[in-house]
């Protein structure tokens, strides 16, 4: 534990404030020090309590729901008996965490949520496997994301692990509403919100960390159906220097209009096109993917890089590590195209996307994320014409088929990987 | 009132959503319907009902707080006893208005706007003038501004005037909390929030407008106090094709870490400027004013222009309005500087700021917004040096105190003008 002394290199100016929350960790919240978390006014590592687990407090609902019949499941609006809770305050940190019947939030009107989108979250989903096992996809790498939002917001950062630990003991307690039927999963929905009651732009003196539970069916249940864009150059969804990069609140109501502007359009979602050359950014809230297959014979996947302006998608991260992994010879995958692969984390513009089609060197398209894993586009609007984009007869190219079976294995427990992590 | 048979016309794929909104307007809620809605899936007016200030429900709060001593007040910490309320659904739009004891919003956990950032919010103030008269300042430009916020988040719009006159009833209730002391106001915060419990990120079915009221004090209780800002190029508050023109919770959070980085480096507060070329845009969250002194004896008042990067201030149209009003002779402000005075609304880059500074043609720099009014610069860190701007004895330059002595004035009742609007 930080002493006095060992904060006061810090900076003399700060010191009354240091003192205070030192004197909170000394007196009571002690037995929570589990681990630092950062300072979001300084930046700094500071000592006050981190989530701790074993501090949880458990009450189980005395009016648990039935789970619902899955076909009737639509994506978000369904929420299992119980959340977790971990509420903060810039005084004495992490407080203990609660586990508790699913009921609503009670904030004070002035609370920064509701005036200036102090908020972020993260999306991942648990699994039940032929086994009848339930595991998580990554969550190391959800809660590496939510960290970096909260850093971006002024928000309090937490030691992921231990919130994994909770989440995964949320999961236990409501795993019967995870559905026993190929292609369905139990969304997980982790979310920070600024509470402090106080209109002052300024990282506010209280959060709450809650997350919550929605079992989903798949996003395609009839078979993959490849979707049309409408190439939005008349907004942008992130700029260099802006918060493209970070899971905000603040990144999704703005494109809600724009989505209902391509579907005006005759189209089912917008890809965001940057800047004066339209260099393909995202796909809605998806991570967008292109296949080209070049004269000299080599096929190339490409998505843009993370330059600040693209969201660092978990299962982009995933594609582009599986077809890696492909492309080296270390673990190939069946069904992928022949000749050289390369994969590539590269600016691409629409232009030259259009340019392949025209040429028929354009090998697919698609989005990912964790909605939907791999969604195929078979058509893009561009400034007044339509570019054509081949798909299979079963809706998908070679790669995203290839890489998807992959990836959904791992996921569902079909192929043992890393990534998966067991809960039950 | 829209028919179906009109409503047939906007498109027959719509049919069955629509017919379920007449429905509605005829069963019971025919009463509110004051005028008419923009349907916020699609643009187009509907005949929902609208906000009616006639149905307003009203219960006074049975433990109201006596107002706190009005030298303790710290900005938007303390709210009056009671606020408004207005919930609106897309199927029956806008429901009765409430004023009510000041409450906690209690919503589920997969509000909308928690997770993205479906809010926006408004600011402005009430004066009691030396006659004991209480005024607002240019509300309709609140509303309006508003209005336009909500149909870029596609949350519902709403007539403005009947918005205006529930916030005059909310205030005439609550006058007792103005402070009777000069340049102490009553600070009113209209927000809008998604409130529909579900994670699809799409327009709400559910929303609430709600109206809170906090007492403040002067922005400078000992007098003008030049700021120094510090020029951030490493991060952009708005991009063209962004949501930079609207007042959206999702401009204000990601400022913070930028402010909080402006103050580490010795700053009170940010610059923000736009792009390689470094143009002039924002001061943290006011509006920002430049004046020059041209070697061709010409004294030019620049701010940038509204190209959907720059919030549209009323404190900012406010004081183009005061100078073009002197520039044109329309009506002349005491002690502004002789000779030529031009105002533009053009692009300025700091780099012209800086070449004036060197050169001596720097007259004066000033962010302007609800809270301070006008709040003048003396320093701004670029690039690693200081420019240094010329500031009077009174903090203020020329310009911004011809206009600040007359916009406050007005805002205050000691002038009698139109955008004064009388409330009690």
């Amino acid at each position: 534990m930080a002493t006095l002394a060992a904060l006061r290199s810090l900076g003399s100016h700060r010191l009354p404030q240091l003192a205070a929350r030192v004197a909170a960790v000394r007196h009571g919240a002690r037995r929570w020090n589990s681990g630092v978390t950062r300072d979001p006014m300084t930046g700094e590592l500071t000592s006050v309590p981190n989530v701790e687990p074993s501090q949880v407090k458990i009450s189980q609902s005395s009016t648990p729901k039935p789970p619902p019949d899955a076909s009737s499941l639509v994506f978000g609006h369904t929420f299992t008996d119980h959340m977790l809770t971990i509420p903060w305050s810039s005084g004495s940190g992490w407080g203990a965490p609660e586990i508790k019947p699913y009921s609503p939030i009670v904030l004070d009107p002035s609370a920064t949520v509701f005036h200036y989108a102090q908020g972020l979250f993260e999306g991942l989903k648990a699994y039940r496997d032929a086994n009848g096992r339930i595991t998580l996809f990554r969550p190391d790498m959800n809660m590496k994301r939510m960290n970096n939002s909260a850093a971006r917001l002024a928000l309090p950062t937490f030691n992921g692990d231990a919130v994994i630990e909770l989440i995964k003991q949320l999961i236990r307690m409501d795993k019967h509403w995870i559905p026993d039927k190929e292609g369905y999963s139990l969304y997980i929905r982790p979310t920070m919100i600024g509470t402090q009651a106080a209109l002052g732009i300024a990282p506010p003196s209280q959060a709450l960390l809650f997350v919550i539970c929605s079992p989903v069916g798949p996003y395609y249940p009839q078979g993959f159906k490849p979707v049309a864009l409408y190439g939005t150059t008349e907004y942008s969804r992130a700029a260099p220097g802006g918060i493209g990069a970070y899971k905000l609140g603040a990144n999704y109501a703005p494109g809600v209009l724009i989505q209902k502007e391509a579907a005006k359009k005759g189209y089912v979602q917008n890809l965001w096109l940057h800047g004066p050359e339209h260099y393909v950014t995202e796909v809605g809230t998806m991570n967008a993917f292109v296949v080209f297959k070049h004269p000299n014979g080599v096929t190339e996947l490409v998505t843009p890089p993370l330059d600040g302006m693209i969201l660092p998608g978990i299962t982009r991260d995933s594609v582009l590590s599986l077809a890696r992994d492909h492309a080296s010879g270390k673990s190939p995958l069946a069904g992928m195209p022949e000749g050289k692969f390369e994969v590539n984390e590269r600016p691409v513009t629409m232009k030259e996307v259009k340019k392949a089609a025209e040429e028929g060197n354009l090998v697919e398209f698609f989005g990912t994320g964790t909605a939907a894993v791999i969604s195929p586009v078979d058509r893009i609007g561009y400034l007044g014409t339509d570019v054509h984009i081949p798909t299979g007869p079963d809706g998908m190219g070679p790669v995203s088929r290839a890489v998807w079976k992959q990836l959904v294995g791992i996921q569902t427990g079909k192929i043992d990987h890393p990534w998966s992590v067991v809960v039950a």
